[in-house]
């Protein structure tokens, strides 16, 4: 098996995605920390040898360089339960995962970012203007995700695929962002099922 | 084979890129097309039937719906010489896909929305104030892309694959956006290997 070093911040979201994933399939990780707050991501070394995004997490398979959260959960599931068997099934997985990184994870995530790290009193102006817009937008995904869930236990199939992880990162701290997963009882009793999985890792 | 059929509106990059990928492993699809700027995606109906997230495109797939372009590529591109043959540059492949969504698509395909279908005249004071912030992005996306292509032909490999389709839709209409590709060597020159490719249909 190849060596697997993640280039993660343990505050963030999208790098637990890929340690829960990698607990899940059984798949030691190893972890370089970076402090995204103070730029180490951002330095010339980073950028030159890690990502040229400036971005973690990144998973390091021996000496080649994966950057996006999502990429990397598929790289370590690819052949486990967590992909489903079937064509559809594959695609309508890859269908939530991009719904994450589109509309979920950009309000979501940044506005816990926002507001839990960087501090609502030092956000800039531009920054400040944005609340409003994300809050809804993240309310909307949210909403869609409690009424797939209504009916359903897992997003797509009948088991737990990376639709879920990927959705569950930033979905069970979303209170940090201020939004209320109470409005939200299908969320809730999922976030229970994908806790009560063998093998689950909190966030750090 | 099932019957496909794509829920799109022509002037999508994210539904070119489906019809794009179609054409090139040589897939017919029907066309279903809504008007984006009359809200014809953000009916009842549509919501119910389509896409509960209001957005095409949507691949519909015999009687099921797939929402989220790159998962329509994947679903149709999967076997395919489009997708690569080995684990790690498969996920390679959807780190680009990810890359297009997060870092590209919000804002070179944002600010061509903005600027060339709305107006400038016509936005509102938030989007106005965002216009900046997503020059200085999108600049930052294609800058990046254009150092990757500088020492290869295609994004992942030695051939095309989806995250040249991806990456392709919205790069080669970025001029209505304000983007300046005569800055992109790199990006130039790989978009006219995209042109050549046999079954190439250029968009609407």
């Amino acid at each position: 098996m190849a060596d697997y070093t993640l280039h993660e911040d343990p505050r963030s979201g999208n790098c637990y995605k890929i340690k829960l994933t990698a607990a899940l399939v059984g798949v030691p990780l190893a972890l370089r920390q970076y402090d995204i707050m103070a730029g180490e991501t951002r330095t010339a070394a980073f950028l030159e040898q890690v990502n040229p995004n400036g971005r973690i997490p990144v998973l390091q398979v021996d000496d080649r360089f994966l950057p996006e959260s999502n990429a990397a959960c598929w790289y370590l599931a690819e052949g486990s339960a967590l992909v489903p068997e079937t064509r559809f099934e594959r695609a309508d997985m890859l269908r939530w995962m991009f719904f994450e990184q589109y509309s979920h994870e950009p309000n979501i995530a940044t506005l816990r970012f926002w507001l839990h790290f960087v501090g609502e009193d030092k956000l800039t102006e531009q920054q400040d203007a944005q609340i409003m817009a994300k809050r809804i937008a993240g309310c909307e995904a949210l909403a869609l995700m409690d009424a797939h869930l209504a009916t359903r236990d897992w997003f797509v199939g009948d088991s737990v695929t990376l639709a879920d992880i990927a959705l569950y990162a930033y979905t069970h701290v979303a209170g940090d962002g201020g939004f209320k997963l109470d409005e939200y009882p299908a969320i809730r009793a999922w976030l229970a099922r994908v806790e009560a999985l063998p093998g689950y890792i909190a966030m750090a």
